[in-house]
């Protein structure tokens, strides 16, 4: 059914029209609004942008883990990498991070993505995989900017408690530019999901459209849900 | 330290300025930059905007439950209070969604928000309780809008496989209009979050800021973190 899910924004009403008013024609759909194929098409299609367009809502999906206690965990990560083919994203972390841990622990991750102008959420489901001073990760720190290698220089470990925020001549930008080649790849770390399943919904006017694709070997089983 | 999160997305580095240029004045920081109980203030100040304001970026955090078989579960919900006296955050819910299942066996959620525009991230962490058929909820059903209660009126469960999505004169806008008044309550229950934690990020070019407030009865514990 064309159902909303409460739990989100609606979307605009349409507006009510005169008496007298010729009733508006519908806005036209989109094309994957009633084909699965198309519907998981543009959510490969909406993960490539995300990686690629640091401007875009896809860009800084969050992602949940679940500590070694059983609670959740969540935070931001940086889409680095959206691969089709093997069913795959990449995002980058910090060895030293608390999320490094907890993904060693328990590789069962989700990541949430959800763009309030499209209207557009996908809940991401698979396994994580660290990787570590492998090909994997060294071809990714290759592709780092020196902005952001210099995030990886810093001699801390992330989350620690301390006395005051330092000075901010110790700030990102200063190390960024301090030429250090290759100093900090011995915190880097690259992970890598393979995915399970993707749950799209497209909140629209005429009618909301949620779907499951759920991963079996190379085949993506369909479904539409009630949204 | 004011050490960058490598898994968060950089803020601009300063443009790099000419031999012959006089040195820039640093920006102004925030007042919140330097004062842990400030920062605290500021981070509840976006949590009232999150919750009366339907464009901001915190009006639509992300959810983190844990499932009975201990993986992670996340979803966009939209945030309706925000309350410091209490320390108590409020969404709703359809009570047949999965989420009310999970929050009822592990009531220990995190809550996720992100504004990329002015690169502040909030992680909240505490207890959450269903409320159904009690006055909290009446009242929170009372104070809702004509079409958000349509989403409660459909008589389907939310997440459950359907073969095709359903004609549009079946979407919530035309249930919306239905003029049922109270129907649709019975499926509606609202969730209060008690806060246990919050983290807070901020991302400056001269420097992140990244505190944790953690709440021992009437008393909010207040540290900086290595961001």
């Amino acid at each position: 059914m064309t159902l909303p899910d409460p739990s989100l924004p609606d979307p605009t009403p349409p507006a009510p029209t005169l008496p007298e008013s010729p009733r508006p024609e519908p806005a036209p759909q989109e094309p994957f609004c009633d084909d699965l194929a198309a519907a998981l098409a543009e959510a490969w299609a909406e993960l490539r942008r995300g990686a690629a367009d640091r401007r875009a809502a896809f860009h800084t999906p969050c992602l949940a883990t679940v500590r070694a206690d059983g609670t959740p965990s969540a935070r931001t990560v940086v889409l680095r990498a959206a691969e089709e083919e093997t069913a795959t994203l990449r995002f980058h972390t910090d060895r030293r991070s608390a999320k490094v841990g907890e993904i060693s622990d328990r590789p069962a991750v989700a990541l949430h993505f959800y763009d309030p102008g499209r209207k557009i959420q996908l809940r991401v489901e698979g396994l994580a995989r660290l990787h570590r001073d492998d090909p994997l990760a060294a071809a990714a720190w290759e592709a780092t900017r020196p902005f952001s290698r210099a995030c990886y220089r810093v001699p801390a470990t992330p989350g620690e408690a301390i006395a005051a925020p330092l000075p901010a001549h110790l700030g990102p930008a200063q190390l960024g530019h301090a030429g250090q080649g290759e100093a900090g790849a011995e915190n880097f770390a690259a992970v890598v999901v393979t995915l399970r399943s993707i749950e799209w919904l497209y909140l629209a006017a005429r009618g909301h459209r949620r779907a499951r694709f759920t991963r079996d070997g190379e085949i993506w089983e369909k479904t539409w849900l009630v949204p």
